[in-house]
């Protein structure tokens, strides 16, 4: 085995693999730690199981979920393991049927065109897309490497020239539409090509994958590396495909440190890669994905590309907080670096990941927005409240500018649609991205920010959206008082709107509650809308609703409106109040829309002739004919029902009123409950840090520096 | 301490308490086992935290939910978890809490009326219903009996004539409408009594609970143990209501054990009172309790009914299997049946409970009709067809006779709405039935089985339906075709039904599939609904349905057809099938109605103003103008997704064709599977056990014996 092949799965920092590949040692399967012992074993099952019934290569036929796709995705990754086991045993049937089915790859693969049931995206030639045929060449590299010094020349040469070689021309020079932009769809192409290129020798493939196919470095991996990535590491599209893109960036990055280390690839910006991992890990509730722009919600730490980018982080940090991530993974990879992990973790060494509140800069210069996230304790599945300012985040972003999500311990409360998709479901348009996706899940009524005459932001054209980003205006990342502060005033013409998000702490509630102040500022008069989509049963509300009970409208004709089922509509004046419950908790949501304003509750699933929406419920705040105004909403949530023990307490509201009170340069709320105490929140329209501001509530006086003030009145209305 | 006292708690094969009870011995606390200690630990935090906040004995005044409510629940756990503090620990502080508290009541209690939020239900005095009262008295006298002895003459003296002694005669006496049914509140009523008569050595009192108030044997608790069970132990009003009124059945039946030896209580009626226990934990899937009548979806063996009726049935049979439960139960009872319960649990004694295939007649004779419960395999989680051919089962029973359920690991599949009820959520009305629990739940449509002209079985009257019993005509809890064959010809005047449903394993699949053929027979013509009520996302239908897109309209003016918001109807010849996907399972439902027939997508919601129902979809098999009809159904599980891997398998049906025969004597149905091989079920008209039957499918003869035979035709329709 070459120095080459070697290295190709080992991170710089672990043990190089033993040099006399040919008959590598049978290891002892009692010396492996119980994670990675679980990994041999399952890979050994996949590929006794291939061995047992043949090499099957198929010729591609099906879209996603369809039978070809899904036999050329379990081969792939039989060829990965196959070489892994081989690796490790020496045991020669998994090399040869690894060999063999690279050769039954060599067959097919030179003598296929576009993929017969190609869509929108780029045609592959195994699969539907080319993206899963990066992937496939990720994985098929990664097992060959491990079988390749020890094949006769002549199937060493089919292979390289029949399969490795010809994909990793198709992913560079014959998909330059692909290789070359900055997209996650390149990165997997150009860690296809890259890995080829350092398998074969070939440093023609592994420049045109790290900077481009002209090799100027404005595109491929580095370029990808600067660009895909804010300086915190957050990724444009999202955690959704921050978790998809993270495989190629760490896997061709371990690749680079070990053949190229001078590189010094994870210390490329500023440690780009590891920070990258590390989000990942914090853009997470209760190990799931926050599923903001094109995301499925079923996603969690729990894939694949966690498995190995774990492993890798691990290994050039030995940060123990990344074993506790492993062990909630149950899963690891069955690469060294995997192997050097579990065994550490088998050795009591995990230390809890640190879950915090944080201000992920977007943009490849950390200057087009953010993406902020608030917690007020360490547990992964505690209180978090999310403020989207970020950017659009390309194709697959939605258009949901200054919007926000709420997590807590009983799940999503406020929540984001994600996509309109059954990922690999056949039925489903083969698994792609349905109409709906464009129709409803992207559309800016889906989400939890202000629309204005109905329309999506940026007119719904991303491409408009690509070009501005949001402005974060500032943040408190602790305290008793966590905020986000954000605004745009490029999402509309004539409307420019401006949002603190603060996460309040108090005395005595057991959770915190969440303040919203949305200043719309705009020319003309507008139709606003504010919806909050939740999860949970409807409890009751203090609006007299007029309800649609007998037959059901459709709210609008465009936009996403016209998949809205309208459930009823009312007016308040004053606070309004709705109250929901999901699974063990009471919210409330407290409302001060401007005077005037109604309120919708609708629900998702209108004009959806395939069944293809969930059905979710919504309130939706509505003011028309409005230029300035200001909307504040509280979400608190209250409570606790115990299903076993049969008690419940606290289902009714804490928080009485809700005032809010136009003061010189500032916003000032003021909350009440029940007991009668009073919290004042000021928000300042300098958002300065150093700028000092002062109002007089009820005869006391709230003095405070920078954009967020605070002060607790007694019932009394004394100080506290 | 009196032998009385001493042996209210323990069952009779239980070791008896030492007899200085003024001077307990302090318990060593690393003594105890795990379970036991976690729950010494619980009443701990509470009676310490109760001791903290001073006794708290308000004036009556709130429904279920509300504070006065909560409070007083909150202090019988106090009352007993105090007695039993006192006895294990010789704590004074306990004792003199407890009494302090009971002293309270005293002071309280002679002078309350009928409570002031009573509604239909019978008032109580400090609950809103006198079933809380009866609760109340049942937790207190256990928790009393542990310190009676080493109170003060007077203390005791004012506890016994003004709290025990009155609210024992309150609820006899002074109750006769509630002690004198045969009813679950006149069980826990007779608990009460039964309890507070051993305590004072008040033989009437006693007698009375026993035997009613005219101590005939016409009423009281021995009559109830004779008509509110069925001779295997199942009790009338359904698996929710099972588990609430086994609490008294067998803390009553513990107490009689222990005072009148000579009843033999565990023995009476061939061991009913540990048959109910046993039958209650097999009416379970995943540990719920299957939702049929009026019940709350989310009840678990995790309730205190079942942590005492699993402690007292292990002291009474010693049966290991009842250590699993407790084991999943993670809880057990702070009495010394719980105790010694613990430590065998904790020895390593448990074996599994062998969930399994029951036939659960109904009736107090068993000949009324059964609920009969087809498992594949002993997994609580595994597959499981109900199929529900009971009784009526009084005020809190459905109209859905002949009607079925299916669970599997993915949970409740084909599902049963339950009761419109949030528990104690005071904003829900209080916590009682809602209104749509008449008008939605508890109809016809609302069930899976034959609806005749839009009207609910009995015209929905369930004193009409109390007075006939359901057919249980035949089944079989075994080998790879599982049924049950049930009929009814008094639900409907001009109509009679008869269904068989069969649960078949099938060689390759990996699911069973359940079969279901619906024969009504009538005089005139008629309009038959027969529903499906599903769990999950459709995915999609051969059935070309004209969508309701843009206005829902409702399906009919009553009945509970009301509620129902249409989505789509459709037609189709021969088979139709609709998918759908729950968790990480296809379902594919296969129909085979009648000619002419219609199928309706619709959700339930409809016309609800207090946003009181879930929104559940429900598929509609409609004909018109039939007398006599079939319906032949087809739930096929298949295939699996996998949100991790990103993977799916056998997202499409297996089942390709559905046939119906008619043949002399018997219907054939024939399956056919993707790959060719069909499988032919006969159901005779004839089920008499040894009655021989014979068809010709094909060319090959079907010849069997009983109810149901079955051929398995290979591709070429040979016989495998």
């Amino acid at each position: 085995m070459t120095r080459t092949l070697a290295l190709l799965l080992a991170a710089a920092t672990l043990h190089t693999i033993p040099a006399n590949a040919q008959t590598p040692p049978a290891a002892a399967p009692q010396a492996y730690s119980p994670l990675f012992a679980g990994e041999v074993e399952r890979a050994r099952r996949d590929v006794e199981a291939s061995i047992k019934a043949g090499i099957n290569v198929p010729v591609p036929k099906d879209p996603g979920g369809g039978f070809t796709h899904e036999q050329h995705k379990r081969n792939y990754r039989v060829i990965f393991e196959g070489g892994q086991l081989f690796r490790m045993t020496g045991d020669t049937r998994y090399r040869d049927h690894v060999r063999d089915m690279l050769l039954a790859y060599a067959d097919l693969y030179p003598g296929l065109g576009p993929h017969p049931a190609k869509a929108n995206q780029t045609a592959g030639r195994l699969f539907w897309q080319s993206l899963n045929d990066s992937v496939f060449l990720v994985n098929a590299v990664q097992g060959y490497a491990e079988i390749r010094a020890s094949l006769s020349a002549a199937d060493r040469q089919r292979i390289d020239d029949r399969v490795i070689r010809p994909m990793a021309h198709f992913l560079s020079d014959g998909s330059p539409e692909v290789i070359d932009r900055i997209h996650n769809h390149a990165t997997w192409a150009a860690a296809g090509v890259g890995l080829s290129g350092y398998l074969l020798g070939d440093r023609d493939l592994v420049d045109k994958a790290l900077l481009g196919l002209d090799k100027s470095g404005k595109a491929g991996f580095l370029r990808q590396l600067d660009l895909l990535f804010s300086p915190d590491g957050y990724y444009a599209e999202g955690p959704y495909y921050q978790r998809y893109a993270l495989q190629p960036f760490v896997v061709l990055a371990a690749a680079i440190a070990a053949n190229d280390p001078d590189r010094r690839i994870f210390e490329y910006r500023d440690g780009i890669v590891l920070k990258a991992i590390r989000t990942a890990i914090d853009v997470t509730h209760d190990g799931f994905f926050l599923p903001i722009n094109d995301a499925m919600p079923d996603k969690s730490l729990r894939t694949e590309e966690l498995y190995h980018a774990v492993a890798i982080a691990y290994g050039a940090t030995k940060d123990p907080a990344f074993l506790s991530i492993a062990e909630w993974q149950g899963r690891t990879v069955l690469t060294p670096a995997g192997q050097a992990m579990a065994a550490d973790l088998a050795a009591g060494k995990a230390k809890p990941w640190p879950f915090g509140s944080r201000l992920l800069s977007d943009g490849p210069d950390g200057k087009q927005g953010a993406l902020v996230l608030l917690r007020t304790k360490p547990d992964p599945s505690g209180p978090l409240l999310v403020a989207k300012n970020t950017v659009q985040g390309m194709g697959h972003g939605h258009f949901d500018r200054l919007g926000w999500l709420y997590y807590d311990e009983t799940g999503a409360v406020v929540t984001d649609y994600g996509a309109a998709r059954f990922l690999n479901v056949e039925a489903k348009q083969g698994g792609r991205y349905l109409p709906e996706n464009d129709s409803w899940a992207s559309a800016t009524i889906a989400h939890n920010t202000l629309i204005v005459d109905e329309q999506s932001h940026f007119g719904g054209d991303w491409k408009a959206g690509e070009k501005a980003g949001t402005r974060q205006l500032a943040a408190s990342l602790d305290g008793p008082t966590r905020y986000a502060i954000g605004a745009i005033d490029s999402a509309y013409k004539d409307v420019a709107f401006r949002r603190a998000l603060l996460l309040v702490e108090v005395g005595g509630l057991a959770n915190p509650l969440v303040l919203d102040i949305l200043h719309p500022t705009g020319s003309g008069r507008h139709r606003y809308d504010l919806p909050l989509h939740f999860s949970g049963h409807i409890i009751d509300s203090d609006i007299a609703f007029e309800r649609k009970l007998a037959e059901r409208p459709v709210l609008g004709t465009a936009n996403g409106y016209q998949h809205l089922w309208v459930d009823g509509e009312g007016s308040k004046a004053g606070k309004a109040r709705l109250t929901w419950m999901q699974g063990s908790r009471f919210y409330s949501y407290h409302m001060l829309p401007p005077a005037g304003a109604r309120f919708i509750v609708a629900e998702s699933g209108a004009n959806d002739p395939d069944f293809n929406l969930r059905r979710e419920p919504v309130v939706i705040q509505r003011v028309d004919g409005a230029g300035d105004a200001t909307f504040v909403s509280l979400l608190e949530p209250h409570g606790a029902y115990d299903a076993s023990a049969e008690t419940v307490v606290a289902s009714s509201a804490r928080v009485t009123g809700l005032e809010h009170r136009r003061e010189a340069g500032a916003d000032v709320v003021l909350v009440t409950l029940v007991d009668g105490r009073r919290i004042a929140i000021a928000v300042a329209d300098d958002v300065a840090a150093g700028a000092k501001h002062s109002v007089t509530i009820d005869g006391c006086t709230l003095a405070w520096t920078g954009p967020v003030g605070r002060l607790d009145l007694a019932k009394t209305g004394a100080k506290q």
